[in-house]
């Protein structure tokens, strides 16, 4: 599809059909090219039970298409209908505490559950083959922001799946007693179907219980998914993809296993602004060769009962969405068009009121509009550059840190998405154009490579790392990483497992550093570390200590150590340096190994602007360049630089960028 | 009954039976010229099922009306005998959570079920008619404060009878559907027993639907009193009433409509003086033409084992009676005699201590009494001057507040009862007498009108508004007031509904505010404005703005217009002015609109001293002046002021209070 | 046996067979001479109902016994198999919401189930009928810190339970309802099996029935360890202990009743130092003449995966260890061996890591075993001397504390061990050697006893200290201490029941003081008066009022009293001073009476540093001194004082000690 898309999720169920053609004709006047529809619709579908017609939805598509907007069709599966839980809480999702769920939300049914998945499927294949071929569909959603308002699910038949999966995994009951040590606390099965679920227990459960419950969880929703996936492709050859938010208990990357393109939702306040850049750099590389969208967002305030966030500045909205298309998004899409006149969502804002006028957020919307119809030839013409530095994302570090917040002390937790956050954070303010990789994702073009909180390294990915590390990359093992084995155990070779030996390193201590005073030098600089700490010395000759613990603890040993192997080097964060000179020590660390490795995508921008390199097909350079903290600032071009949109020269040196300003550059 | 009165509530039943003598005999000593009984007694009359006798009360009767003490008697419904409910937790009250209660404390039966209602009606049918004539009494008081310890019963008779309900106030379902909009998220009901109560799903329910629930309960449980009230009627000529606290699951309005008088009970700390002014001001209009009562209240703290307030200090007592008669209430009795030596207030104050002597409290009790004796006269000779400006109390505003607390960012959350308050405090801080109205209420004698948070302005309301201000009145629709519709939607004509067309405005934006750097100015301040925000634009001639926002979202918009229609006008606060400045423009606006409206019931005092004016029938004006904040105070008195108690000619201006003093004046 | 012992809790069970030589040879190393085994090895032992061999540990035995390690051999009754749990969730514990635990912690299984209970016997039976009579056992160990994880059980046998112990107390049900007070709120019951265990009610319980429940549910555990102690008995004659903790929900004293002797596990970052010294005073003197252990700490930092402590400082864990070798203790014993590689304490340090290499807290054990050599020989050649001064322990008064936290504002609650342990501080600091001495146990060698929080004074506890007071001794009766009856019910005759007429008071006011203003002044310093105060008037012409307030509530009443019996006095401390002339007013008052009793045993050693008197049998006094706080500090040493382990002769006056230094010293 030759354009960048612009829409929003739209409800034609909920008002009356007369007023369709007045929507559809404000949504041209704004420019709208895209809307997003059917995510709730299973009971304006199938009222009831066996009672289903889609002529309404034919109805919306043809004046849709009429309308030449594009339509994103959603499968309704997170919202059954009434007639199918009511009188039935055994198809209900049930949490950790046992409490079962009830009609009148979201999410409320079992999806474990033969009868609630068997109706899901049915829905989607009536769905399907119903509007599966109409030409005003674009793309496929599979349902709605997987797990956003629950997580682990135990319902009776979610347990017996836990206990199929299990036998699947391990084969014998013996070798899950071995994996997990259950002799510990005499917790040991005999069979499968006396394994629990996590629920209440006068203490914790076995980690590795904990972590693989999750890890089940994530793979069954997966699995319905797919599942869903197979009926569309049966009556439709638009591609399919899902809404993700990093912080739901899903698991990213096989969420996207078997999607064909990625999208995620994000309602960032304004401070929280890196999150889109986050977001786009996570989905960017998830399906390569194949553009991601940026879903969801609102256009002025995220509200429900329970908060609502400020209400954007203006501009901001623009900033975002030049952001998203500069790091690779097609489309930009809102929730929602209207705001709700009913539900428990009415304080979220929307491009109108219920009054049908236009509302606070509504002259942002134009914004984006007009940037769109600058940008759209430019982006077309360009893909982003391949980025030079990554960071590592792990969804089996996420569900094992969730088990055991590593150096969790209270008010020390540690929240995976927030260090991930962190090193990606570093490495922006570094001006160092980056993706968030999976850990299972291939390293090409990468020169370096950091990955924080993976506790588990397994061989595969050790594998991949020294051959990257072999041709030339860095790459950064930061605090935790190789502390846990496979199933969520402590390695009992080494204290960073696999690592010591890649690394050139023996483990000495392995213990929380925080309060005890210690800190540590580096770079010239001393700082308190934080966290959990391994204590390091180097185990090989070629490894060389770069920064040494001034600690009672572990006095004299090394928290920073490298080691050059091949073209590239290997280098352990034993400890992470904490308050404000932590922060220096560690934009240091990535400036010196961003150097080393040789990373070349990297601008000299004020903090809070940020650069999206581009490259067309013969080989010609494209900068976006946006202000996202609202504060303005400076890019440095070099000479030669042309403004995209005027065509005219700039200047080499700094350009400056008004608040939430941007800019397009021919390099 | 040509009194003041002054009493205590009273257990006889948890004290051998020869002690009562000793007891009446100190409470002569006393004073006390009432006592309350019967609330708990359920056990003592029916140890067993169906073995009753009232024998023991009606011997206590007789021995206080030998006393000259009158008796208010309760109903004992608040606590079943254990045999009501052992073995049939079925009987009891269920939570939100499904959490069944158990015998032991208080409120542990649903009154839902039919065999508790049915044993509390029969015990109610059998003291009424063994002691309905009893010449000691001289009134009843329904059950105990009604919720407060629970909130809406989900017990299955209370959902079978929340289906009856639905029914009852829809007929048909689709009318159902169409009023609470239920296709969002596929809600759709096919018929009313689908209809969940509002337990627990992964998210909120439906704000339709969560606010009827309240409204439902509030209605059920003030039909569980009428049912009582009936049956004492066929026994009794005496009035009938029910203590009340402000912010108990309740729906204050509907819970007076059938009783013969008004009754609060309220505990505060010193701090929270003012409590007792809200009070009285909302009891006072309730029923017109019956004085009401101050029912319960601590001799010097207040204690149970969560918690205890702080001690009393010498003088707040007596300031809270005076206030309260000089209010209007005919009576101010305490919780309680004597110490309870068993169950789980143990640490509550009392007049006498577990071992029979005077507690910290009792000088105080003795200062009460001689101001009565005082004041009886002074208080029989006039009644309180009708207020001219009050506050809306409007239950069904509370309800959806507690569904959606508007503008509810954590931390801005909207408590209705604080924000009424609030404006209460801005009309007392003035020194303008005033009245809490009910939203159903008369505008009889007003010509001021503050209505926070009713999120829903009726038809009927609004016509009631419109006489009022055509003949003079100045109505001030505050922030959130017209934003929703009768059944918890938004209105989808207009941002304020009925409001925007009889206030002459457009409301343009509707979003929250907080947190943008947005402020609004009038009266000659700027200040900050926080909360849900309705921008409005002039949409008649002769609509004027009086503030106007400087605000990024909605620059140039008006936060507060007023339309003059007839005698009178209509004022529209869109925002609400925040923080220092904020406060002082509240008051400027409260004050110019009390002039603008001819409010001359206004009086020149300090902060913390309170002037109640009174009048007698051939006109006299008599004010009860108290200081209430403990620091003393001053008020300025006309020329030709009499003390009333001295007789003696008081100068005109300043007139001096003592830390918690108190005056009477004729003027 | 004559000697001190050091040692490390050992799981040789969760690690191949073929390691345990490699241990015991680690250990010896270390100079180990003791490990803990088994409390978690029933699934080892039974991994299927029925098949039991303990084989295993025999092997384990035999070579702890080769290598001269003595045995600690505890039963494995925390950590039932599956099989016993699986399918029948009736025998797992339940709590107070009624939740059922699972199989895969801790303490999940009901103690009160007929079947958990005769299953936990019968492995006992096995284990000591098997290994009773090894000659590597130096002791036994009942269970595991019981209630560690959970409090009362509300499992339905325990209910049937505690209706049995009901009856057994009472008789008839009307002496319940009689001493319980049951008319109140109509809770009167009329059969026993009516009465309800303390569930959710709408509001509180009565206080009687909670603090009865508290009291049975400890008294049933207790006699679930006595039942194994006779078990144990049959089969071994070596002593029996089990592991307490101060705040978990037991009966301390009725739980060493029939212990052989006491232990307990303390793991005190470096800031609670006075923790391990509080723990070492109530444990020396529950068992006279029988030393005491101190049975479970960590080497570095406890860790798990909800929280983790600050890692140790180098010193702290052997000035741990001295100090309890100095107050009495024969062992001292750490939690554990080897990092856990499973489970969910992976985070808690152990002297080797999962890698078998020594890790951050090695070389503090190494520390620890140095010391105890230089100890050994002259702490068994010396007894600590008996304490002269001691605080009450009550755990009925624990028990009514947590029903009622007496004076329990939020904020201000009112923790048992907090108080007990702020008394206990007061001695500390003072310098006086101190015990921590149950309710129950005799007061022989005591000159001055401080009874803190204990709501009920017995006649037979104030006959005890009737007794000591006439021989001379002072008794402080602390705040709140004699305000409730035997059944948590208020005294009827006089304020502090009994107190009153012995201290010759009258308590006028019983109230709560904070943050009245309140002051009291004694001393000759004047501070501020918080929590529950009982305010007193001299009742005897020989009661002396030390102590009066200056209060709006209680002006000129005494706060602090004291009247001399006999050759001693009883003084009634009627509120607490509070905040930092608080502090030291209750410095004064200890130093005051410390004196008045003659108390000897005093030290003057700067705050942080402890002295350990101790006795050899020919009256030679010995100190072991020890610097807690980390800073170091100072003890002022008399003439001819030597150097126990140099022979040296120390100069009178001040000897230095080291940041947490340690000395021995002849005097």
């Amino acid at each position: 599809m030759n354009k960048l898309l612009h829409g929003t999720c739209y409800y034609p169920e909920l008002w009356p059909e007369s007023e369709i053609p007045r929507d559809i004709a404000e949504m041209k006047k704004l420019g709208l090219n895209m809307v997003r529809i059917g995510e709730f619709t299973w009971s304006k579908m199938e009222p009831d039970e066996g009672r289903v017609s889609v002529d309404f939805f034919v109805r919306v598509l043809d004046q849709l298409h009429a309308a030449g907007i594009g339509v994103v069709y959603c499968t309704p599966t997170p919202t059954p209908p009434v007639w199918l839980t009511h009188g039935h809480p055994d198809r209900c999702f049930v949490d950790a505490e046992g409490r079962v769920m009830s009609h009148g939300a979201r999410q409320h049914a079992s999806y474990e559950h033969p009868v609630v998945r068997a109706a899901c499927l049915r829905i989607v294949e009536t769905l399907a083959s119903a509007v599966g071929r109409h030409p005003a569909i674009i793309a496929w959603q599979i349902d709605n922001e997987f797990k956003c308002h629950v997580g682990e699910d135990f319902n009776p038949h979610a347990v017996a799946h836990w206990h199929r999966w299990l036998e699947a995994r391990f084969g014998t009951i013996e070798k899950l007693n071995d994996a997990w040590g259950t002799e510990i606390w005499s917790e040991r099965y005999q069979r499968f179907d006396q394994v629990p679920a996590p629920v209440r227990t006068p203490f914790l459960h076995n980690a590795s219980l904990s972590t693989a419950y999750r890890m089940f969880c994530r793979e069954s929703i997966a699995e319905f998914m797919d599942a869903q996936c197979a009926v569309i492709r049966r009556h439709s050859d638009k591609p399919i993809t899902h809404n993700t938010v990093t912080f739901f208990s899903v698991n990213q990357e096989r969420l996207f296993a078997n999607l064909d393109f990625a999208s995620f939702d994000d309602y960032p306040p304004r401070d929280n602004w890196p999150a889109i850049v986050f977001d786009n750099d996570l989905c960017r590389p998830a399906k390569p060769g194949r553009a991601h969208w940026f879903m969801e967002t609102s256009v002025a305030h995220n509200g429900w009962f329970g908060n609502h966030e400020v209400t954007h500045p203006p501009g901001f909205l623009a900033a975002e969405a030049v952001v998203s298309f500069g790091l690779g998004a097609q489309a930009i899409n809102y929730w929602l068009w209207r705001q709700q006149r009913t539900g428990c969502e009415l304080p979220h804002s929307a491009i109108l009121s219920t009054w049908f006028k236009p509302s606070v957020g509504y002259t942002a919307v134009e914004a984006v509009e007009a940037a769109r119809r600058q940008l759209e030839p430019l982006m077309l013409a360009s893909k982003p550059a391949v980025a030079e530095a990554a960071v590592t994302w792990s969804d089996l570090g996420r569900a094992m840190l969730q088990t055991e917040p590593l150096g969790g002390r209270p008010g020390y937790e540690v929240d995976f998405n927030k260090v991930v956050a962190q090193w990606h954070g570093l490495l922006l303010e570094a001006g160092i154009h980056r993706d968030v990789r999976f850990e299972g994702a291939a390293l090409d073009g990468l020169k370096l490579l950091i990955t924080p909180v993976m506790p588990f390294v397994s061989p595969d990915f050790l594998k991949k790392v020294e051959k990257f590390v072999r041709a030339g990359g860095v790459w950064i093992c930061a605090p935790t990483t190789g502390t846990r084995g496979a199933e969520h155990t402590v390695p009992t070779d080494a204290g960073l497992g696999l690592v010591d030996a890649f690394a050139g390193v023996e483990t000495v201590f392995s213990f929380p550093i925080t309060g005890t005073g210690s800190t540590g030098k580096a770079f010239g600089l001393t700082a308190p570390v934080a966290g959990w700490c391994s204590a390091l010395r180097p185990a090989t000759s070629d490894t060389r200590v770069l920064g040494t613990l001034k600690s009672e603890q572990a006095p004299g040993l090394a928290f920073l150590t490298e080691r050059r192997i091949g073209q590239g080097a290997v280098v352990v964060l034993g400890a992470l340096p904490d308050g404000k000179t932590g922060a220096k020590l560690l934009a240091k660390l990535v400036a010196h190994y961003a150097k080393q490795a040789g990373v070349t995508l990297r601008f000299d921008a004020t903090p809070g602007t940020v650069v999206c390199p581009r490259a067309t097909a013969d080989g010609e350079t494209l900068w976006v360049v946006v202000n996202l903290n609202g504060k303005g600032g400076r890019v440095r071009v070099p000479k030669g630089a042309t403004d995209a949109l005027t065509g005219k020269k700039l200047p080499a040196g700094p350009l400056k960028l008004a608040r939430y300003g941007w800019r397009v550059v021919w390099i």
